[in-house]
C-alpha cells in the first residue's frame, strides 16, 4: 500500500540525514529540496532513499577517498569568456552544485542569451532532468550531461566496459503549449545495471541490445550480465562519448577509474564531471511566425501537429517526454504530500531511527492512485 | 570502377550547375566547396549529386513554391543577446547560410565563450556533420541540428509521420588526441528512407525498429514501408522531438506542412529551420588535469582509455565516431582527388553536358582502395 509523506516531514528526514553526515545546513537544505523534487514527480530510481545510498558507497560514506566532501566550497576560476564559467566543486554535495549550475547558467542566458557553467571535481547530482525541469518550468530552454559513477557501458563493436551510462536531460519551456515541461532525459545505456538486477529478481530476459556477458558477448540473460550496451547501437555510443569528451575537456579523467579510488594510481582523478546550458528563448526568436502566432503559440501548434493524426490516445499511444513525470506531480499534489510505496516507507522509518527524527509509518495517509 | 575527379574539375562542374539554376557565383562557391567537403570524407547520401537532385525537388527547381531562392539575402535581426544571432534566410541557398553561420558563432565563441546562430526560412544544408567538422578542425566543440526536408518518422507510439529524420551533428576538436576530429552525426530515424529504397532493390528485409506499413504497424518488409521509426524507441523521439520544438521556438511551422507548398494552407510556413552553436575548448577548462596533462592530453588519455581493454583492433571493432571520414579523406589526398563510382561519374557526365563544360570520364584516373 503506498502512503502519503508530508513534504515537511520528508524534508526534515532528508536534512537531518544529511546533517548527520556532517554536511552543513544549506547542503541538506538542498539536498532536501532536490529529494522533494524527485519523488514529487514519481523519480523511484533517485529520490532520497538512492542519494543517501549513493553517498554511503561512493560519496562522504566511501573508506578509500570520500567522493563528497561534506562542507566543501565551490571555487569559480575567473575567465576571459563572459557566459562561460568554470567551476572546480572540490566535491562539494551534488546537488547543491547543480542547482547553483542551473541558477548560474539562468542569470548568463538573461545577459547572453546563453551561459555555461562547467564543472570538474563534481560528485553525481542524481536526476538531471530536475534541474533542466525547474529551469523549464521558469521559462528557458536548459540542457546538462554528466560522467556517470562507474563505467559499466561496453563502447559499440567493444567488449569491455569504458564508458559511464552518462545521461543527458533537455529541458523546454512548453508550459503554455502544453501544460508542463517537455523534459527529455535519459541515460545513453539501453537499460540501467538497476534494471537487470530487477529482470534477475523477476526472473526475466532482458530486451535485446541491452548487455553483455564476461566474453563481451550480448547476452539477454539476466544472470549473465557482465556490462551494458549503449542504446541505439553506434547513436547511443556516439551521444555516451559526448559525455566522455566533454569531460575530459572540462578535467575529468579515465572513464575506468572514475569513482574507484581504490584501483586509481596516485595523481589521477576519479571524480565525475558536470556540464550545464541555459538559452533564453527570446535568442532563438526569429518573430516571423506563421499564422500571425507568437512563440509559445507556434509550438503548441507544432506540438500539436506531433501528436495529432491519430498518433496520441484514444487512437494511439504517443505522449511527450516530461508527461510521465507531470502526471505524478498532479497525483503529488491531489495526495498533498509525497507518495511513497510500503517497502520505502519502511526505509525511512529506519533511516528516522538513526537521525532521531520521530515517525510513525502508521499515521501516514494511504494513497490509492 | 572507381575514378578520381580532380577538385578542381569538380568544383567547376558543381559551380556551373548552379550557376546555371541562377544562383549568385559566391552562392555557387559556396556549393562547390561544400559538395568537395563532403565528397572528399566520403559522404555518398550527400554529395553534388544529391546536392543537385534536393534542389530541383524541394529547392530553386519546385513548381509550387522555390523552396530555395537563388540570390537571397539573409537578414540578421537586431538582439539585445550578445552571443545569440538570429537569422531569416529568407530561403537562401543551404550550404552558403550554414559555412556563414558556424563561421559567425566561432567568432562568437571567441568572445564569450560560446556563440548561437538561429536560422528561420532555411533550406536544406545537407550534411551537418561537414559543417561541425570544419569548426573542430580549427580547434572549436561545434553543435547543429535541423529539420528535415520531409515528415518522414512516426513519433514512438504513434502511427502517422509527423516528424522529420531531425539529425543532430556534434564535432569535438580531437585532431592533437587523435588525429582528426570526433564527428558524431546521424538522423534521429533508425535507416533514411534512401536505404529502405536501396533494400527493396536489393530484396533484403529492413533491420527491426526501422519501419511502420500505412497502418502504422511495425514492418521488415521494404514494400510494406509507408513511414519510418526513430531509432532507439522513446530515446530516439525525444531527439526528433528536440529539434522540432527548437524550430517551434526559432520560427518554423507544422512538421506534416514542411517542404510542402502545394499542401499548405495560405498563410503557413513550410522551411526547415537551422540551429548551430559553437564553444571555446578553454570556456571548458576546469585547468586541474590529472598527472600533469594539458587539456588535449588528458582527452587524448580518456579516449585511449575507452578504445583500450580489448575495445579496437585487431581484438574489438570500437571505432571512433568520424574515422571513417578521416580515412575516406585520406584516401582522397592518396589518390589526388574526388573518388567517385562509375555510376556516379556517368551521373556528372550528364551534368557536364547541359552546363557546359568538357568532360571526358575515360579521363579520369581509375582507383582501386
Amino acid at each position: 500500500m503506498d502512503r502519503v509523506m508530508p513534504a515537511e516531514l520528508h524534508n526534515r528526514i532528508v536534512q537531518a540525514a544529511y546533517r548527520k553526515r556532517g554536511f552543513t545546513d544549506e547542503e541538506s537544505g538542498q539536498a532536501a529540496r532536490f529529494c522533494e523534487l524527485a519523488a514529487r514527480h514519481g523519480i523511484k530510481t533517485h529520490n532520497a532513499l538512492k542519494a543517501l545510498h549513493l553517498d554511503d558507497h561512493f560519496g562522504s560514506g566511501n573508506p578509500t577517498a570520500k567522493g563528497c566532501v561534506p562542507g566543501a566550497a565551490i571555487e569559480k576560476q575567473p575567465g576571459k569568456f563572459a557566459a562561460a564559467e568554470r567551476w572546480n566543486a572540490h566535491k562539494k554535495l551534488g546537488q547543491a552544485v547543480a542547482f547553483e549550475a542551473i541558477d548560474t547558467c539562468i542569470r548568463l542566458a538573461d545577459k547572453y542569451g546563453v551561459g555555461m557553467v562547467s564543472v570538474d571535481e563534481a560528485f553525481h547530482y542524481l536526476w538531471g532532468g530536475g534541474y533542466v525541469m525547474e529551469a523549464a518550468k521558469k521559462g528557458y530552454i536548459a540542457y546538462t550531461n554528466c560522467t556517470a559513477a562507474l563505467a559499466e557501458v561496453v563502447p559499440f563493436g567493444g567488449k569491455f566496459p569504458t564508458l559511464g551510462t552518462n545521461p543527458h536531460s533537455w529541458g523546454f519551456p512548453t508550459v503554455e503549449a502544453v501544460g508542463f515541461p517537455i523534459v527529455i532525459d535519459w541515460a545513453t545505456s539501453t537499460v540501467a545495471m538497476g534494471r537487470v538486477q530487477q529482470f534477475k529478481r523477476e526472473g526475466k530476459p532482458l530486451p535485446p541490445g541491452a548487455a553483455v556477458d564476461k566474453d563481451g558477448r550480448e547476452t539477454t540473460d539476466p544472470n549473465q550480465v557482465s556490462a551494458l550496451l549503449p542504446f541505439g547501437a553506434h547513436k547511443g555510443y556516439g551521444l555516451s562519448l559526448i559525455n566522455e569528451l566533454v569531460a575530459g575537456l572540462i578535467g575529468g579523467s579515465l572513464p575506468t577509474i572514475r569513482s574507484r579510488p581504490e584501483i586509481a594510481q596516485a595523481g589521477e582523478k576519479t571524480t565525475p564531471n558536470f556540464f550545464f546550458q541555459v538559452i533564453h528563448p527570446e535568442a532563438l526568436n526569429c518573430g516571423a511566425f506563421a499564422k500571425g502566432r507568437n512563440q509559445a503559440q507556434n509550438v503548441k501548434a507544432v506540438v500539436a501537429d506531433i501528436l495529432g493524426h491519430g498518433n496520441s490516445p484514444p487512437e494511439g499511444r504517443t505522449m511527450l517526454p516530461g508527461e510521465l513525470e507531470h502526471r505524478a506531480a498532479m497525483n503529488s499534489q491531489k495526495a498533498g504530500g509525497l507518495i511513497f510505496t510500503e517497502a520505502e516507507i519502511a526505509e525511512f522509518s529506519a533511516i528516522t531511527g538513526q537521525v532521531g527524527v520521530p515517525f510513525a509509518a502508521d499515521s501516514l495517509k494511504p494513497w490509492q492512485a
